[in-house]
């Protein structure tokens, strides 16, 4: 199941995208359709914090649509091509946990060998950096010279924690999406501490799906591209990750709750272009593509 | 104009607390007993959104009061003693915005004159954080042996903003409150970037109250004092601030919209507990007061 956040008509709404078509079910007019008497949340936050009874819900309304022949989809299913895609949490409850220097030769191309990590790196970004699938990036070229891409995959979280054990961190993953934590190089050197290089507005593209976590049994083994104009700048597999998503969740846990909707980004592979000598940071008019195995592609282009 | 966010017979309500009394004015129930048209919001995040509305409605809901004699004080007026104060903003809507090493003396105690930050260094700790007056700061043994305080004054801000000038600043604040910014020194230290060690649960005491900045005409001149059990350890004047309030938020909002309810803690001075040698953490039962000129005392116990 892939979840999204979207706007027809003036109405955003919560869907689930057929697999196999590009067609999105309005899961609030779905239910409706088949006199469900499931109380549909208005927010795909809202549906997270449900848990289970949420999934087993969209489970049983789609086996009741295969098994249906000529339904009416009058009202509930929308050409993806006719509907405008949201972040799947536009409006995050708190800031997006970020781990920094995540993958090895990440940590190496911005400096050497010792910014290798011993412990998680975490840092935040306010949730007004979020923007959607397509939407536009700023260049913000008034403050920043040095606006660059990370292509990372995000974890989702799906019931509220704490002290949560390596073992058990999975069962409080709802699912994954695609993040690129754009980030402003200068602000965030110049600053010491990354917040405010990491949080200027629409600085993290999100998208375009949030998928159940049953579609990816492992996702510190998927692949993750990104590209710039087509130019792939960066190729990696979650499996070169220096701390594993049951270890990030766990090590944030211990004295901080983790809540339904919390999104927590796993950092970025080598390939950025900070990266680069001379460094290739991110033009007006650029067309970065995040593609992540088992989720799809996030594409911005950068304001001209 | 003292606004708290209290609860009283379970329900939470917004507050002004009568000058020169010990009472509060339930709000909602004081517009209507004056058969006022005003739609009071539930939050004093709502508040504040409403800007210079809310505070015409609230003078002339007081001034009302003052020419009435003998009214019904019933349901509207509770003695400050029989209230709950909650933290004024429960639940911010993203992390609160930090300032770190904001008056040179705590920088060098933490380290060397080296360490005066040339640019403001800003870091977040989580909504989750958010506990108000006489609440307990969970002690956190499992995760911390270096629990410390640190008083700050901290600017709420009151409209939406972007691109704000030094000059403009101040337009943009609603007023102010006090916070103890509970840091855990070694989670701090490890993981290099202070987000995880900032974000304890209960790490961010809050209040008693926000003050209106009516009440406070020149924030960056006032004394703050923290006591440990009784004992001072950091007193400070405002006026020593590295980075004024003005600069603070033109910085944060050049890239980084501000919103109503935003919370942007100013920094710590002197005194904390790691600047003592040895250190001098904060220990299960100690009592924290925190003391703002014109604000009042944010008073937190260490728990058992």
């Amino acid at each position: 199941m892939r979840f999204v956040t979207a706007e027809t008509n003036g109405e955003i709404f919560v869907g689930v995208v057929q697999e196999d078509s590009y067609q999105v079910i309005h899961l609030r007019n779905a239910f409706q359709s088949i006199n469900s008497d499931f109380n549909m949340p208005n927010t795909l936050i809202g549906c997270i914090t449900l848990g289970d009874e949420f999934i087993k819900e969209v489970k049983y309304l789609l086996s009741k649509f295969d098994s249906m022949q000529n339904h009416d989809v009058n009202g509930y299913l929308f050409a993806l091509d006719d509907v405008r895609l949201l972040a799947p949490i536009p409006r995050p409850l708190k800031n997006i946990f970020c781990v920094g220097k995540n993958y090895a030769a990440h940590a190496i191309e911005l400096g050497s060998e010792k910014d290798i990590p011993e412990h998680i790196m975490l840092f935040s970004k306010t949730p007004t950096t979020v923007i959607g699938h397509e939407d536009v990036v700023l260049n913000h070229r008034n403050v920043t010279d040095s606006l660059d891409y990370e292509g990372e995959l995000a974890v989702i979280i799906g019931k509220k924690g704490k002290g949560i054990t390596r073992q058990d961190a999975m069962d409080y993953v709802f699912g994954y999406t695609i993040v690129n934590d754009i980030t402003a190089r200068d602000i965030q050197e110049r600053h010491k501490q990354f917040l405010l290089g990491k949080s200027l507005d629409s600085s993290c593209p999100m998208g375009p799906y949030i998928v159940h976590k049953s579609l990816i049994p492992n996702p510190s083994k998927v692949n993750l591209e990104t590209k710039v104009n087509g130019e792939v700048r960066q190729s990696a597999n979650t499996e070169q990750f220096i701390f594993d998503i049951p270890t990030i969740i766990s090590t944030i846990s211990q004295g901080t709750t983790l809540e339904p909707g919390d999104i927590i980004a796993t950092g970025t592979p080598a390939g950025v272009g900070k990266g680069f000598k001379p460094p290739r940071y991110l033009q007006p008019g650029d067309v970065v593509e995040v593609t992540i195995e088992g989720i799809g592609t996030l594409r911005n282009t950068i304001e001209e």
